[in-house]
Parts: structure tokens; sequence; C-alpha cells
């Protein structure tokens, strides 16, 4: 068995963007294959009775998870600003990551999406927003935008969610390593730990 | 300011019980005094709706909790075994840990009362288990029990949990240092550090 970390993320999920920052240098730090499994929060949400994030829907825990990005994000040395909207539809972004997986500019892009979500305040559900990132990278970006857009593509996003489910992902982020299901920024160390006992 | 923490922690809950065991080892390594805070999460939950442990309500949240516990009880090197019953009713321990608080003893009840819990699978909602348990410590039981039921005392753990609810808790364990909330098992590091870096 090869050391494979699934990261399981959704473009809206707070947590996810410290992880996401951090994830590739750890995975490579210590010989693990990172794959970047894009995934939507919203239709599992939904399963719970949730129509919002329940961050929203409580909003007592909403206020400590905002505190505890800033506190997060300084420890890390990550900048952060709180975005002027939650949760951003990050369903287009999601779309090219998950059509476009295991493209070299992949781990860039999911990055610099997070970037523009939760450092820039910047609505991540436009298609001018993802296309000026995608322009920024260099890359086609109408081509890229129009190919996500095919009927293909969504069904492979759609079928991504459904096999997110069927794992017993609930939440974002969430890792896979080795059959074993790990939940939330604070448990990524946990995860890369537990691949490397369990994969000699 | 002193280095003071405040632990506040529920009997039912189950991420209290590994930061029962392993709090005031570390606390008193950093020349922190601990404030043991019992409360009761039941009023809370009804507040947002749940008239059962979210984990009951989401069995996928909950079936990933009782994984992860057994994992991080392991990392721990703590004895655990998932309850038959959950969760249990902590409110007469929470009521002896509340008025008795700053006893000499309470500390040893406290993990006692986890441990019979977690590890032994024993009903702590019966008074002849928290009876057992204060007897085992050479305590006179009958009195404490008495004490504890006292209009007195359950006003206390009332206005306790009052307390908690103003201070923006919603779960459990949470910690509360120098003004700053953290929340759950894997922030008590951080609560520590904050608490070290905030109180010269």
């Amino acid at each position: 068995m090869s050391k494979q970390l699934e990261f399981w993320f959704e473009f809206g999920s707070t947590y996810s963007y410290p992880t996401a920052a951090r994830i590739e240098r750890l995975a490579h730090a210590g010989g693990i294959t990172l794959i970047w499994r894009p995934f939507l929060l919203g239709p599992i949400f939904r399963e719970q009775g949730w129509e919002d994030s329940p961050f929203n829907i409580y909003p007592t825990k909403g206020a400590y998870m905002w505190r505890d990005m800033e506190r997060l994000c300084a420890a890390l040395d990550l900048a952060f600003q709180r975005p002027s909207q939650f949760p951003r539809n990050g369903l287009l972004a999601a779309r090219i990551a998950c059509w476009f997986e295991g493209e070299a500019w992949l781990p860039d892009f999911v990055r610099s999406v997070y970037d523009a979500n939760f450092v820039r305040d910047q609505d991540i559900s436009n298609p001018r927003v993802v296309s000026s990132i995608l322009e920024e990278m260099q890359l086609p970006a109408s081509e890229i935008l129009d190919a996500a857009q095919d009927p293909e593509s969504k069904a492979k996003l759609r079928a991504q969610t459904e096999q997110a489910r069927s794992l017993g992902i609930f939440g974002a982020p969430s890792f896979l390593a080795a059959g074993e299901l790990f939940w939330g920024n604070d448990r990524l160390e946990a995860a890369l730990d537990w691949l490397q006992r369990e994969v000699a």
C-alpha cells in the first residue's frame, strides 16, 4: 500500500483554509502522496436538516469559530480576514478542482481560491473572480471554465460528493488515511501520523 | 493578574474525559492555577433545539466521535470503553463538584466520575455509584450527597450553568484563559499557551 492521504475539502469551509495552506508541505515532508478531493458540504448539511452553515444556524458556535480562526491563522502566520459573506458558494471552483484533479496547477489553484475567500474577501461564486485567479496563473481561463461546466464535469463532482457521504464525511476538512477517517484541521497531524504508522 | 485557567466540564461529555485526566498535570507544570467549573450542557443544548446529544441526533457525527475517542485515548494511553448508555446524566456529580469546589479531594472525585462513566461503564446518575466513589475516597458519602441536594447547592449549579451560557460556552470541555474562550480537548494546549503569553 502506498502512502496516500486523501484531503476532502469544501471551498466555503473556514477550517479547510489553513489546512489547504499547509497540507502539501507536511505531506511531502513525510513522503506522502496527497490526493485533493473537493466536494460540496451543502447536500450533506441538507441531509441533516441544515439549509445553512451550522455556524450561522448556531450563532454562539459561529462567534466562537470566527475568533478561533483568527487565533489559529495568527499562530500559523497565515493572513485571514473574515469574509463579508459566509458561507460562499464554492460550486464553480469545486467543479474545476474536481474535473482537473491531478493537474500540476491544482494545488496552487485551490490555495488561491481560499485566499480569495478568506484573505481578499472576494466572491468565489462569481465566474469573473475564478477566471482572474486562473489568468493570474497563466492558465486558459475560459477553456477551463467551460470544461468545468460540462455535464460530465458536473456529474463527477456530484459523484465525488456522494462518495464523501458514503465514507461517513460530515464536515470539512476531512482526511482519509489508510481507510481511517479524520475530521478537522486540528486532526491533520493525527491523520499523517496514522498513515506513517499503518503504511510501513 | 494571576495565571488561572477555568476548566468548564460536563460529566456526560466524552471529550471532557481525556481533558479531566490530563489537565491538572499540565496546569501545574506551567505554574497555572486550575479552577474546576462543572456545568450542565442539557439546558444549553435545549436552547439550540436539541433534546439529546448532537452525537445522537447526527449519527454520522456520533459514529466518528466514538472512533475518534478510541484513537485519542489510545494515543494518550488512557483506558476507554464506550458506555452502554450515552449521554449519562451527570447532574448529581455536577452538583457535588460545584458545591464542593476548592476541596482538596475534588480533582480526584472528578476523575473518578469520568472513569466510572467512560472506563467502567457505570451509571453515574445513580446515587449508589456516586456514593461508592466517595466511599472509596474515604469521604463521608451520605453527608456529601445530602449537602449536594440542598436547595442552595442546586441553585449554585444552576447559576454556574447560566454563567457558562453568558460566557458563550456551547460545548464541553471549554477553557477560559485570561478572558479568552477555547473549546475542545484539542484546544487545551492552545489555552495554556494563551495564558502563558497574556499573563506575564
